[in-house]
């Protein structure tokens, strides 16, 4: 597998020239530029949007749709105590120092790995080797630092080499231990950062005119999912396992978001809730679909050792091995697997990698995230975690709300237990304020010491139990208040908390990572700059037809109208573009647009009713009358034929070497 | 036009019934109820989810793709001084009291409205006249005021009136006066509450580590796409007049958001900035297409005289009197009253309300809301402003950025004008550091004085004009460092800001009207509850077809696969019911989430292939095999067949008397 980052030709890609192009089309621009912009903030523009739009609408069918998944639409503001409840107050940070002297803010893990990778690069400027430009990770870092040509002990490369293939699994404080071991100064200052400390990356606001209720803009969608999971189990007439999907803006409040949008501060996100019974292997009904599904995995083992070879195997062996630990996590990466493909993910830039346990979000129990190589290196575009019972169960504990599956047992079960029985009359009286507290320490006595203590009670007549709660630390109760029994009795329903694993896609990135996949140059010949195309499929293509006529004649107008009311009466949408600029010029900027095919309005078609097509990527052309270009349309834009097909049913045609002309 | 919310087949809407259909079915819920819940925030659950989409996506087909408009996203996250500039920060603010007692927040202008209706209630009880519940109004009070059956003189009564019918016209000091002038103590405490102070809207947080820069959750989503202005203009290639449009979430910290959708604190919009040409009356190339249109007025001149009179005119006519300013407003007018008229809303329970004018948003220069009659009252669901140049102009001043067009005039323009021309060299050392300040002065003189300015010079040999930026108040200026000459110049091109026109559509209030437009209940026979339904058109309901086999037996596992995979391929959303209740009682419960047909699975199916397909209004039933069934539900979810021909088309059923098996 390739490291670095290619165009769709297989060139090397240009990150400049594909960048000028992105804005010149206004796929996306940052944020209040007339005012000098925000860091990670970004707007889509008109084909950006469209595109987003897209991703949507086959991410909505590929999902939602596909698996009857229940969607909801939760808000973004969020009060104070539910996060704390989730863990996000307290956890949902990155570690982050300061520089004493000038006052930069750093983040920690970028800092220590920048500093590092720079010495390594010197050491290797000064043994004369060759210094490959390794690709970036925006997760990382925010800029490489400066190497300078000093030599370093063997030993001490492979240290540093260590640290880095774990970089994602220190915390806090070992990251700081790493700066003074290795006295990693600022080279912006020349002194050592200040030890890290946790920032929150959430944004707060207050609701309401008082202020008085503090409140952050959600870090993620689920909780919102998680809360109505008792009435999204009742919407689902209690049937079990069941999804709830949700399409909605996030926010990270980043210590040092990047140029681009790879790391923003607000991001659109599609989040699934697959909510399923943990007892049973989590089995997944539909696994046999996908098991023979082949994905590319670099798991934790691998990571750990300080490597970074990747496993291509079906996910079928992968859960079989146990590289994947159930099928309901192996049946959504085959499924996340499937949705990249088919909105134009190139197959050979995608991989799988689990995360190490400090990488791990404070919710989850396993996690792997799929990975796009781009020109910033390996990216992670969609996460797929176990969260386990976690927030179903700290919300239930804090709010006392029944986050829980009760389940009609196919069979009824006999349970035998140890009971104890408390006789109220005397209980009260006997510990006055303090009975309830007595009556919980009694209720907690686990099943395995209940049937000596009913021995003591029957012997003496009296037992005594610690009780935490109470000033003495023990309690003393005769058998006239407590009773211990062992009693049989019959269980038609068992109750449990579900576990929940949750693929969760930031729907920016994997834009991004498909637009870089995309691109290409068509070769420059006679020395004219190359000139950009996006290969998106039709499917996701921000525009499915343009449509030119030949000139700016108003002979041309009404066909042209006619043909879009066409189209978008069959749902294709088309864009007329009836400038004074050549056709060749035309279909170039609609290129670079990514619009898959493009229509000509000529004189003929005043005489005869015939239109071309050209295709994008060919550039090769048919002839055909308007029902019959129509019908070709529609088949290439639903994915029923594809061009070369088209080219076998109509008539060719090469009136205009138009890629010339647009010179 | 009726003035009280009724079902769709005229009974009286009981707002309790339908709020407990709603709650019970998911369309909403508040958000983060088991946390106690928080004002004004409410999740969409998935009938109310997908309702919301298909709006939407409606909304997309009516207005972006219909009139090639630029689609784009911006960032919620908005910096201060986007917002100072645009005026939100100053005046985005409501007017609110507090109670000095008990410290309870009141919004001035529900306050005064609400105390002052229940006096003339109590002045009609008083009277012994009958007291009819008045529509409550969401945007004005919270909760009623108890009225007490006090007499009022008759003066007193009509000046309580003409407040009232005024009411959205009083700033902040005149809602003190009134407080004031007629004693109205919070029935709460028996005080006056504190005079009015403006409470600004917006939700505050700071973005970035070092919380050094200040931001809001964007009011509106206007700005983005102003902002991107002349980004948007070169896409169009420089083609004018055109239209952007943005479609996300915007947020206002509501005073006292009210139970519902109706007020409340976070809320999805899509708006449209169509920018045109200020000179030549705002003419709109496609007005004939619509001006034929009848719509419903309530004009401004109406209400200032104290009446809620509306007249019924088409929007041709109300363009020629002068009832709507301008060809281009009414375009869109009557635009939204088609497009509320796909989607379902009753139009006999639709009227465009022309704004006051001091309750006009700062930038507005007239506006119609689209008004939607509901339990609530007179509900404003869409906003048409004409914003003038009042953005683009504001934001061009504070950062210098051209949001300008610049237009080649078909016929060059010879302009006659006098000039002052300065000689740099000589009027540098003359001012230093004031030269900058009095040459602005200078080319700050009009066009009418410069004549008189000239002779002066020219007589002179020097002039003096007046500097307000100088100590001295004034500035001699001599003929060796100015000239005023009169020159004619050819000029080919015109610079202009564009004015803009934005209909802005609040979906959360269009979607809820439409549930309560689209609301009935089946007759009872035999004392039974009646039983809701939502008869929603087939494009905007949640789902187009429950499937339903009769029961739950395995045989019929197969069929509902194949048919639901069937549906899914022509893009009809379908939903499986196979639970244990009888078919009436899966039938009631899809009545009751919109569901517009049913297809029901038996054995008869299982012989021969045939269907049943019901028809949720009419209850009545056909059957036919499957392809036929197929056939009519996509003609009768695309719109291009109603029920009644599909009845004369297939045979029909009476097998099962199926509302009869619901109870």
């Amino acid at each position: 597998m390739t490291t670095t980052a290619t165009t769709l030709t297989g060139q090397p890609l240009d990150k400049a020239v594909l960048d000028g192009m992105l804005r010149r089309r206004m796929f996306y621009t940052p944020s209040f530029e007339i005012y000098g912009g925000v860091g990670g903030l970004y707007d889509y523009g008109p084909p950006g949007c469209a595109l987003q739009a897209n991703i949507i609408d086959i991410w909505r069918k590929h999902f939602i749709l596909e698996e009857d998944m229940l969607e909801v639409d939760c808000t973004v503001l969020t009060p104070h105590e539910v996060l704390k409840t989730s863990g996000h107050v307290d956890k949902f940070a990155d570690w982050m120092c300061k520089d004493p002297k000038n006052g930069e803010i750093l983040r920690a893990d970028h800092f220590v790995e920048a500093i590092l990778e720079a010495r390594l690069k010197g050491d290797k400027e000064a043994r004369g080797e060759k210094v490959e430009e390794k690709e970036e990770d925006p997760k990382k870092k925010k800029k490489k630092a400066k190497s300078e040509a000093i030599k370093l002990d063997d030993a001490v490369v492979q240290e540093y080499e260590e640290v880095l293939a774990r970089i994602d699994n220190y915390d806090g404080p070992e990251l700081g231990e790493l700066i003074k071991k290795y006295d990693l100064k600022n080279p912006a200052t020349g002194v050592l950062p200040s030890d890290p400390v946790a920032f929150n990356l959430m944004f707060q606001t207050s609701i309401g005119p008082s202020s008085n209720l503090p409140g952050y803009l959600r870090p993620e969608t689920a909780q919102g999912q998680f809360l109505n999971f008792a009435k999204l189990l009742e919407f689902n007439q209690s049937g079990m396992p069941f999804a709830s999907a949700s399409i909605g803006k996030s926010y990270r409040n980043e210590i040092s978001p990047r140029a681009g949008l790879l790391r923003v501060r607000e991001f659109l996100m599609a989040e699934i809730e697959h909510f399923v019974d943990p007892e049973g292997g989590k089995k997944h009904s539909r696994f046999h679909e996908v098991e023979g599904v082949e994905l590319v995995l670099l798991d934790r083992d691998t990571q750990l050792s300080g490597k970074t070879e990747t496993k291509k195997m079906t996910i079928g062996d992968a859960v079989k091995n146990g590289v994947v630990d159930n099928e309901t996590l192996g049946y959504f990466l085959a499924r996340i697997h499937l949705f990249l493909k088919k909105i134009g993910i190139d197959m050979s830039k995608l991989r799988f990698r689990q995360h190490m346990a400090n990488e791990m979000a404070h919710y989850a129990c396993d996690c792997w995230d799929a990975e796009m190589l781009t020109t910033s290196g390996w990216v992670e575009c969609v996460g797929c975690a176990d969260r386990s019972a976690y927030d179903l169960s700290v919300h239930a504990k804090k709010t006392g709300a029944p986050l829980i599956v009760r389940e009609q047992l196919a069979e009824p079960r006999i349970i035998e237990e140890w009971q104890i029985l408390i006789e109220k009359k005397k209980f009260g009286p006997l510990f006055k304020k303090d009975a309830k507290t007595v009556e919980e320490a009694l209720q907690a006595i686990p099943q395995e010491k209940r049937e000596q203590l009913a021995k003591e009670l029957e012997a003496n007549g009296k037992i005594s139990i610690d009780v935490a709660g109470l000033a003495s630390g023990k309690a003393e109760v005769g058998k006239e208040a407590v009773s211990i029994e062992f009693v049989k009795r019959t269980v038609n329903h068992r109750e449990y908390t579900p576990n929940v694993i949750e693929p969760s896609f930031g729907i920016g990135r994997i834009l991004y990572s498909l637009i870089e996949h995309s691109f290409w140059s068509r070769g420059s010949d006679g020395g004219d700059e190359a000139r950009g195309v996006l290969s998106f499929p039709p499917t996701v293509a921000p525009t499915k037809v343009l449509i030119v006529p030949l000139s700016n004649n108003e002979q041309f107008k009404p066909q042209l109208k006619t043909l879009s009311q066409k189209l978008r009466r069959l749902g294709v949408s088309s864009r007329v573009d009836d400038s004074s600029a050549s056709i060749g010029k035309r279909y170039s900027r609609n290129d670079e647009l990514g619009t898959p095919l493009g229509v000509t309005v000529d004189f003929q078609t005043l005489k005869d009713g015939t239109l071309t097509l050209r295709d994008r990527d060919s550039t090769t052309q048919v002839r055909a009358e308007e029902t019959k270009i129509l019908d070709a349309i529609q088949s290439l834009v639903d994915g029923s034929k594809n061009w070369e097909q088209i080219t076998k049913e109509l008539p060719k045609f090469e009136g205009q070497e138009l890629d010339v002309a647009a010179r």
